[in-house]
């Protein structure tokens, strides 16, 4: 581990786009601005470097103080994040017209050779991550900074974007009590979560939802109905549902959500939308769905969030300035801590089912489906 | 108009619920505490009246100011609004199965005589407010409150309920904007407005949309897909296009939307479900929509909404107290104003089409599809 | 009033900032621009014109769509409000030491000629629409639009400003209810508003508020020290007072907010804390203050504000497109007017006191200090 | 640890409020609802119990589902927090006029076997845990939940009130910053934190403060006004300077702040008042102090701050289900885990001087006054 002297570094953001990641950025740019190194900002992923002739300024666009001033607290990314393929298997029509993939990783060493350009910082979830430590062991100086909305990458206790997207979900589901009180009804709350639920989770918990249906806990929506109707009889005649998009009935229940796995929290006839027309058939009350998809996405981040992705943005500067390569900077406690890549690569975070987290929902009475 | 000395009075609220309505209540039962008057709450509308066996305290609740404690700024209503039937035009099922309509307005007047409660405070959309006006003609001494979130009562400058839906949706389409533009999208966001477009067009000016359509201006959707191609030209690679669901297009493009007129917000295949996918296929940017639907239904409401509904809620109660029967409150500057029921009743505001709001969407370079 | 074809305006923001400020900005440039018209933007009031020397870019900036993205929900203004005195009458120092007033109106006028500026569109509150009123009658077209959060501008049912910092002192009163009722405090809410009470009693109305004091009615603090020890007789230990900084005693009660005249509500010792410290001498009650002041003034404009801003920018151009000049934009129902400047300036909007918002808080129960 | 069986359990509240309280008080009622326990809540800390006849129910009350309903996002705490003084050193009056203290905690003992209550949850800092800590040695069985919004209890990693506060001050930090920049003022924030550094050290980062000054860090306040003179000869105009209330200045600076160590957040002449008065003088520049005292104690907690105490009131109830008592419920992750309270009592957590949240405002080349 040689601390070498980094002059330039660049910065990409990839995957879909989670509240924070201008702090990230600015983050960055400060940090390497104090240390005197300049740094870059590549669009679109790498889109940037490998589509040079889409972009007005060749894809890569200097970042100074002024670029990042009062970005902190805006949602998406001023470097844009709609790559449009994974450089290490890169979607190619061949001649004949059959696609083929290819790896393009050689030319982004080459751009930072070229541009002489020391290090990289890739800020992305698992599928950026595993580019960057494919980069690491090709030999650029990589480090990564972890994001997803849905916090469900390892090694990392949280990551920016989450806190939003539950604190969000939690605002929404504020609202539909209300009128779900008022008008006798149930609501289906659809949220992101494909692989994990912790998003379902800890909004349903903090929204005080009467039922939540996640990926790791295959459902019995009899169960969901059943205290529905249980409310009922107490003369609570409204309840809440929150869905996770990746939640799945246990076997004996594949029609309500057959197509589940298939199904966008923003396509039509997703998860909440088959659950919401199961629970009017066999409960016989009013019930409707809202699916929060893309406004958990957007945003201003929370102030846990702004702090956190200018922690993780300073660390990986730190990190670098350190001569660390191929790691990952990972919120621990009390301190950000470094893991290497080839750790978090490919590593799915699930709520573990005995958890406190989940405990709580059981001990509030919350309907789990199981 | 003889200024008669009230004893007690009543309070019911119908239709669908509108951020604000707690706060008529609380100023109804604190102004009438004020005046030494008793306040009774109905359930449901006129059910708690017409079903009184269906409640655990028969329906009608006695209101006394800790019943209307901190909840003024609580969304929903605690009177709940889920009447089961326009009591004027009650349906019932005849023993040959077939449904007849009856009028059960003279329970309610029953009801009142027996109770010897004085008058009512009805608050309500366009229904609620003709019923009110057929319980005065018959006797009953009535000051109506408007209710609704979309805007569209005559005769008042505008009502509870619809700042809120406004500042909601702005918030939301203020978190598309970021994600919209990270990945290159087009987000359709589709608001309430079955009949009439103000929150489309408020919310639409308020958080910079793109293209607003609305049910005054039938619209051709190519002008719609034109701007985003233009945009697109320009380097600005996203769009935010906002409908209301009662939007229609111009003859000749009804296939997009054969089926608005019976589209609900919360329905699968909405209108913005289908010009989504119109303007995906036209366009072949990736397109997304967001219904916001019951999400503008509640919530707390905006201070604006709270001061007009507690204004609404003295001047109901002051408006009984000088002897006022067969009227609605009204806004108007500076001051509320009472308007006879049957100049309100069966009439719907509807976006001028010259009004200055209006021009200014067009001033902004907004789309609004004609 | 001829319509003469403008080819340049140029805009200034002054006095005190306003959330809204943006929006007008934005508002106008684009409305101009959509008009093949250019536009230029004065920064600090008339200071760019008066102190090129002061400013990088001479003190006046073309304002272009690139400069007015994305600002419409921003609080402040992008051009500055820092003026550094009162063109028509600047202060200089003479030799001998002494100050005198001097008109340098004329500098403003020859700087539209030499630029060949065709008009100007100046925002602000009573003293910069009296300048421009000078202006206008000097010979330089003029429209001007009322900026005040406090309100108190005549001719105009509001302006944008006010409806943020009501919304945001309401969820301070909010905030604040629950930590007084823990702790069965006075919370004594000093808010502006030195010579109208608007934003006092509307906040006070929406955050219920047990006593409002408002510069319209001197008050007699035994009332207000009178309802505290009411409500604590009936075990409802804690209140909150909203004062507004311009509230003053009655007579004989002087000595409480004696220095009230001078007291601004961010300097120590304003009448916020003479009130607190009265309170809690004759209550004998834990007694808090807190000063809202600078915080209503920043921060992202309301909905409701945001379309306010919008039209009154995009009027002021279509009025100078239509040859309109000496006039301000005002907003009635259901359109924006135009309202003669001289009409306007001098004037303040104080609060009525036989107006239904100061009966709806009498009909609630609210102390006025009365 | 023996597991008896638990029939009935009481909680209190004590000490300075923090949202989040009533969530936890809903937590610890349905948890221990659904164990078939009652659950009693004490008035203000322990005073329902020592001064029974101060309240109309003698000052303990059984606490059902019904009474935590629509409480879990609510400020404050419905058991009130007013504790009128610690039970183990109670001061009383002598005969002769002096004060003694004496220990009362044998009537807590006595009454909860007198009402055959099996044990206690203990909401509160660090002195409601000591009191617990005693009542455990003394027989009672005793389980804690930490509570302070400065987050300055040891041995978990966080507890709730904290992000909320955080959260609050951010927004109030943004609403700042726009209307410093516009009028190129100097904006002094003074916000709790009088002897740990957390609130304001996580406020000015997330909320980019040009300067921020903690108790752990003794500040040379002309590190500050260097930095505010720097910013100026570059063009930014203005600066946000954040305070925590402890803060205080090195050596040979005690005239700034010399009372500083009684200075309460909400008290006339405050450190902030003080700082922004040196500023003043030493910079030349428009500075302006924002005190924010009780408006971070009070308001509706966030997400986060309801997960959190939603998962400590769980984890209380069923801490006394498997029959531990002495400890403290602490957040580690991934679970909340049992801390002995005799380990946390009178330990404060400072900010860590290494720790990488302090790097990380340094990297932003935030000043820290040293």
């Amino acid at each position: 581990m040689v601390k070498s002297s980094i002059r330039r570094i660049a910065i990409c953001t990839g995957g879909g786009d989670a509240p924070g990641l201008n702090a990230v950025i600015r983050s960055v740019v400060i940090s390497a601005a104090n240390r005197g190194w300049e740094c870059y900002g590549i669009h679109d992923g790498f889109n940037g470097i490998l589509f040079p002739e889409r972009y007005a300024d060749d894809g890569v666009i200097r970042l100074t103080r002024a670029h990042v001033r009062n970005i902190g607290h805006l949602g998406g990314t001023i470097l844009g994040s709609t790559n449009k393929g994974n450089p290490l298997h890169f979607p190619i029509r061949m001649p004949d017209g059959s696609m083929r993939e290819i790896d393009r990783s050689d030319e982004i060493l080459q751009y930072f050779a070229k541009k002489e350009i020391d290090a990289l910082v890739s800020v992305g979830g698992d599928g950026s991550l595993t580019i960057a430590d494919a980069l690491h062991k090709k030999g650029l100086r990589v480090v990564g900074v972890p994001k997803t909305i849905d916090n469900d990458l390892d090694k990392t206790m949280t990551t920016f974007g989450f806190d939003t997207a539950v604190a969000f979900a939690t605002e929404c589901i504020d609202r539909l009590h209300s009128t779900a009180q008022s008008h006798q009804r149930v609501m289906v709350v659809e949220v992101m979560g494909r692989y994990a639920g912790w998003i379902a989770l800890h909004c349903g918990i903090s929204g005080n939802a009467h039922s939540i249906l996640i990926p790791e806990i295959p459902f019995d929506l009899d169960k969901v109905v059943d205290q529905i109707m249980a409310r009922d009889a107490e003369g609570r005649m409204y309840s809440v549902v929150v869905v996770a998009e990746g939640a799945a009935p246990k076997d004996g229940h594949q029609e309500i959500v057959a197509e589940a796995e298939i199904g966008h929290a923003e396509r039509l006839g997703g998860v909440g939308d088959r659950i919401a027309r199961a629970i009017a058939e066999r409960s016989g009350k009013d019930t409707r769905v809202v699916v929060l998809g893309h406004l958990l996405r957007g945003g201003s981040p929370t102030a846990f969030d702004r702090i956190a992705a200018m922690r993780f943005g300073a660390a990986a500067v730190r990190g670098l300035d350190k001569g660390l390569s191929g790691v990952m900077v990972s919120l621990a406690f009390p301190n950000v801590e470094y893991i290497a890549l080839s750790e978090v690569a490919g590593r799915m975070k699930a709520v573990p089912l005995d958890s406190d987290t989940v405990q709580t929902a059981r001990d509030l009475g919350i309907c789990l489906g199981d």
